[in-house]
């Protein structure tokens, strides 16, 4: 017999749980502060830079709350003086013309100026300045963005490595890309351990974690490509620890898709998580721009997008959200209560120590109770 | 490669099988006392300490059955002289508001003076009583309890361990605290080895086992935590056996959370358990003070309720559901029934022969069955 | 960290696939018979004894076909002369009150002289007259079976082993059993290698393999106890082998419930059975006398009901089931001819050597899939 | 304890995922050319020898297409002079009628003349005429079929294997049967190692791999036989590097059956198929012959249908299907494109490279969210 080519089994969220520690701490004692470069946040949350999640109003708030919230440089913000009449023809959209809408509006060419006004609008609302762009366009705008009082650069595609072949002599290489930089840059997407650890030599201040397991993604059904999030996260964390064993730097990484309840945000940080990163929760917080309506960035891609519009509703405050109180028991609120009180339970001081809980495979949803409560949701 | 975090495979009902046994017995042959300190009881059931489930009356009607019921001593039962009128408003309460309302009734304060009147209660009808109060609450209520003359303490919690850090100097230790209760204390919950045995070292009476795998709790959902039944008991009855090879103290150990059917009630002890402590089932008995509906006890918590209310329906008597006679299939009734037939059937004489059966891992619920019932329901 | 209790993984129909051989062969090439001590069949398949399925008129009819149906000797048809009106009430009743009836029905008293009767009817066919007992009422039964002619005895309860523990002062003993019984004796239902290995050793002439899975049958939500059948039939066909080879005694086993469409007969020969024993099917036969119902001999217990009234239609003729032609491509009809193709398909000349083919673990059930298919029907 | 038969675990599309490389190319860098013989495409996708999907129309568009269409020649084609009344029939038959009017169809004889013809019509639209019989066929029809011109012929049934028993004194003998063909032979299915090293052996120039996954197939359900894409094509990729280490010859693996999106087109490769062929997509473009409906080659089967005719819809192009552009995020259009982008992601210059690309096992469908879409598809 051959040797065949062999899988390793991966898990997503919905495939394990947290076992609790063997002693027990209250809440309150708990300690939850990110750092990135020479900033740091009450609150390891931050929120995606996603046209529907982050304007400049919501970046402030989202400052005041504790957390992060990165601007989307290529899209609506830097395309239209005031994109909300085009923010209402999405949401107005049916289902079947929305992707083709979002193409169309996202063919709208991006202005140096707006990139300037938005960085601007962030900094006089007294928050921290993140944004964000793609590989491609990042050599280009840097010199702008740094000049305008940016203070953390966010470079971001669907998957990012350090290596980028292209019709360019040299192709497009992280560590020159760099060089010209002077504010912190946190770079993503990745999954791997070695396409991570390599990033990291280049001297990024943040890594993104995730590939394909977002709401508001596509890439698992158009391109086969997606790593589960526990995993993804599992295996970036153990290149961060590898990394600042060698090096003594220490990357944070920060999980980013498929985030919904507080259980899942609990179980990144258990995976090995210093923040995590949200769109869909966000989204649907009074506080967004998308009206209940999300979607990803490679959405309107003209010839093969990879996104939908998700509905998700209005329906919380971004204070609720984080800080709840709540009345609800889907772990849809009081995101940062759920946090605490895991680590408690997990006997966690920090989220150092969170990182080591004990996690087991341990499938969640039963078909049987799901379909049940379907049945009654249709009575 | 770097050695990644491991994630052990966990167990729940519906993922396991028993295994008939080599030989078989009579069902009238088999034995299954259980033991808690002093106190024996004729069958290995205990209600769990839930206000839709145990009142005084509920808990007289459990020991003439045979069982053990649990009063909840921190619910609606110290906190109002007749909490009818409270039950009925959550009882017609619409599903979005029944958390609010419960999130409301919890607020009132516990009385001393009720504690008191409920343990005489329930020792005037000739029970043994068993009073349950959460860690925090022990020290100062323990005096209180003995004083009325419970028999048996339950303390509980979503997570208990044997060391809790908390604001005081030295923390909560249940040592300490043991040492100045005289009556048998029976601790939960505690899904793992190592938890389970150290506070078994601290002398506790019994142990209850289960996190998260309750009908009317979400901490899966809403912190992540949870381990399935199966698994758990199994690590648990280890921790047991290894105590007592260790100390010659035989601590029974009582599953609790989950459980539907008299398959379920048999993999429990299969797996390693003494007792089987259930809510919704018994919350569905005319004996209950629910009017059909049960909620966890975490579910009133005003700032991140971590439980539903469940609509279970009234639909059996306490003698029907654990003796029968029944026309149900589906394993709702007769439990002790089937426990002794299934026992018979693994040739176990008793509770002790029945743990070492064998188990198999054999998911039960077909999606394509399920789904065909669900359509059928519906037409 | 101490030893856990292991679980192995155990397989249904719905889990594995058969891989085709290395070479192929014409259906017409193979051959597929069966020998029960002196008996031999044309085709490996059986009829239940079950009375919704088998009566002398079905026997005769399978007979002809070239199976084996077995007749229930403790049930309708040894009851009432005429059992006809009353399968039309259970025909005609709801479901809820269907166990209600049958639990009625059941308590009627066996008559011995239609148990002479029955056999009678079916050898008045021409047919070999094959009738079950439990294992209780066989010693008184036994001699009276044989004196009405029977050719063939079964011996069936839900969990047969060599041994049963009772208030008798040696129980029941199979060897002992036997000692008295001149005509061949097949005996079920066992799962397991070691309790099958003994029950060869008695010297019985044919085993029933399967704990639970039938359609008809709910040990699994009632006590917890069941095998999925392609794990059972490999563990008792390793039995078989085993004992042939110690004794060189060819002990035949029949995979007996849960068995649908030819995929699930080829499953069970691939796995390692002889013949295949199936009840739903059957009854959905023109010549079946449950009038398109069927229940397994379990759901009348007084007590504890295991089994479930199960509608299953009147959809074809015993012949189309077994020999085609058919329209239908869900498998459910030709069964010999899939089972023909099947063994073509493996490059296996007969069953012995089917029973080496190849098979993996291959979840044949799309959820995506059925949901769809479900959501079409209901358009 | 014995040795019990073991069963591997087999993976399918939808139960596995690519992971992104460790560096990152253009798409339009990629290379994906495919050789059959001396005959070379430009993209490496087939069109299935189905009637609902091959026409000589459909074949000539597929060739401008830069990929090759094979025409089914014992099929409608070559039993009408003009199908279309046929086919329209097939398409206005109610769902129980169809299987029955496709058995009645297929009864037609097949002409010799119409073989010729269908061939010179693909010739003379100047593309490749690929061709493709049933094995017991060939001998007969392969004289014709290289005088009238075909390229390539395709010689397929369910299960084809190097020998084959049969009634003649021989059997049908792989090599033998080649040794008169003068023209390219591709050979199919199959999908172990064993097997396709052996066919490969006698000289084939390509071989198909898939055995039970085609969503017009249900080979699982009536002979229980299958094996899940993903692993049959690493097994059969396997079997080509071992025989090209050993000759020198390459021949290329095709995955066959079972592929809906771009997601499943990439898995093919990235598992080591050197081209994907697929019926279902195809038969939804407007080129197709089936009017939206589509049926596997074996349901017409007079005795023992093993196929369903599937309602396919008509949505899309030949050229959209292919190469976009879409706005369809399902992964069900711009398969070329999808393949590229996902090329480029793992950093393959060339399908090689891609064959060596890490994938794990990662069940893509969530129950949840899929019961949640068709919650929603259902208001």
């Amino acid at each position: 017999m051959p040797q065949f080519k062999q899988l390793r089994r991966a898990y997503g969220f919905d495939d394990v749980a947290i076992v609790p520690g063997e002693f027990t701490i209250n809440p309150e004692l708990v300690s939850m502060g990110l750092e990135i470069g020479p900033h740091t946040f009450d609150i390891p949350f931050l929120a995606s830079a996603m046209d529907a999640v982050v304007d400049p109003t919501f970046a402030i708030a989202m400052h005041k709350a504790g957390g992060l919230a990165v601007l989307n440089l290529e899209g609506v913000w830097t395309k239209y003086d005031d994109p909300r009449s085009m923010l209402e023809e999405v949401a107005s959209a049916s289902r079947n013309e929305a992707t083709l809408i979002l193409q169309n509006a996202y063919q709208a060419p991006m202005r140096d100026d707006l990139v300037a006004r938005r960085i601007k609008e962030i900094k006089e609302g007294g928050a921290v300045a993140a944004v964000s762009v793609t590989p491609m366009m990042t050599k280009k705008l840097a010199p702008l963005i740094q000049e305008a009082g940016a203070d953390i650069l966010f470079v971001q595609s669907t998957v990012t490595t350090a290596r980028h072949e292209s019709n360019s002599i040299e192709g497009l290489r992280f560590d020159r890309l760099l060089e010209h930089i002077h504010i912190p840059v946190v770079v993503g997407n990745t999954v791997g351990f070695n396409a991570t650890l390599e990033l990291m030599r280049t001297g990024v201040a943040g890594m993104l974690v995730g590939v394909g397991p977002g709401a508001a993604c596509t890439s698992r059904e158009v391109l086969g490509i997606g790593v589960p999030q526990v995993t993804a996260t599992i295996e970036c964390a153990a290149a961060r620890d590898y990394h600042f064993r060698e090096t003594g730097n220490y990357v944070p990484i920060v999980t980013d898709g498929g985030i919904r309840t507080g259980g899942d945000v609990c179980k990144c940080f258990a995976a090995g998580a210093d923040a995590v990163m949200m769109g869909s929760p966000f989204a649907g917080t009074t506080e967004a721009p998308g009206r209940g309506y999300h979607w990803g960035m490679a959405t309107p891609h003209a010839n093969l997008p990879r996104g939908t519009r998700v509905h998700v509703g209005v329906n919380t405050t971004l204070q609720k959200l984080l800080y709840g109180p709540t009345s609800r028991t889907d772990g849809t609120e009081n995101l940062v209560g759920a946090l605490r009180t895991c680590m408690g339970v997990c006997g966690a001081h920090n989220l150092r120590e969170f990182q080591q809980a004990e996690m087991i495979v341990a499938p969640a949803i039963k078909t049987e109770g799901k379909i049940y409560q379907f049945a009654q949701a249709n009575q």
